[in-house]
């Protein structure tokens, strides 16, 4: 069976170096709270509000270290409450997407675009994609057996020998299904 | 093709004659807003507020007629709102349930018991049902091909010659899926 441990993505916020100035002061720093189950990813101690048309979030964590290009990432019912109507898109791919107010104790940015929903996916470490002939970018078909089961299709498969095997949902996809970080998920067909 | 409306339930309330008389006054009758789905169930004009130990929601939708007991259907995403725990039951099934404290506009009430995730489940009148050789209280497999596929299973089969043909799935599910109220499921399998 292949077998992988389930990671439940909260809303979160990536920023980029600038917009950590602006947020939290010029040459700021983000302080480690804890570290992702992806090497050198972590959960950072500091948080920001993101305001949308219709709603706010004033404790939204950031996820460091810091990226090119800022990137909300929420979930569809995160969405609705804050007014916004993100496409579902692979991390980094934010294009065409819309923007969003972030405030810090510093100062406050309006993104102009980088507000996503995270299209589920898979992490594999180039050993456990090779062990289970499973190619970047193919789309796999993932049974979550947990209080209510569900059967994900178009699961993308990201490989890489930076990753940890990890599969990466949202609030929405988890309670759906019922399970939480920790639970294990198995890949039952490779589309 | 075994093709089904998604009706999609935001979390609401059904009350007892006697709660409607304690939080609305003696004698109070609900106004009809519209007419559900199935026939003679309509969302009423009136909201209660719920108050959980964590949170509270202001405005949440009464569905009338009167019943017998009084029963709160919430996602998973609004019980950890609230700070309560609900299990995933189906409609009617409140024993050993969590309770909540409910607000009307004349009083409130301290619901013993009756919060619940409500299980997903489809609606058939008795001709759709012996048209597709399905059982009462059968399990289906069910399959929404809305913006992130999901394939449901465990979907709880219910056959009267009241009801109209019609699944019902919360908000965590539709977001989860990506679908809305009025988009089509399919019957994949009988379990």
């Amino acid at each position: 069976m292949k077998e992988v441990p389930v990671g439940v993505s909260a809303r979160h916020i990536h920023l980029s170096s600038e917009h950590i100035g602006i947020l939290f002061g010029a040459g700021y720093v983000l302080n480690i709270m804890k570290p992702l189950s992806q090497p050198g990813q972590f959960a950072a101690e500091e948080t920001v509000a993101v305001v949308g048309p219709k709603g706010k979030f004033d404790k939204v964590r950031i996820l460091g270290p810091a990226r090119n290009s800022s990137q909300l990432e929420i979930s569809r019912t995160d969405a609705f409450g804050l007014g916004v109507n993100p496409p579902v898109r692979e991390s980094g791919n934010i294009a065409g997407t819309p923007g969003i107010k972030v405030i810090g104790p510093a100062g406050e940015v309006e993104l102009k675009e980088g507000v996503i929903v995270a299209a589920r996916h898979i992490h594999f470490h180039t050993s456990d994609a090779e062990k289970w002939s499973i190619a970047d970018k193919q789309k796999l078909k993932v049974r979550l057996n947990g209080e209510r089961p569900l059967i994900f299709e178009d699961v993308i498969a990201r490989i890489s020998d930076q990753f940890a095997l990890d599969m990466h949902i949202d609030t929405d996809e988890a309670n759906a299904a019922g399970v939480k970080t920790g639970d294990i998920a198995v890949i039952v067909d490779v589309l």
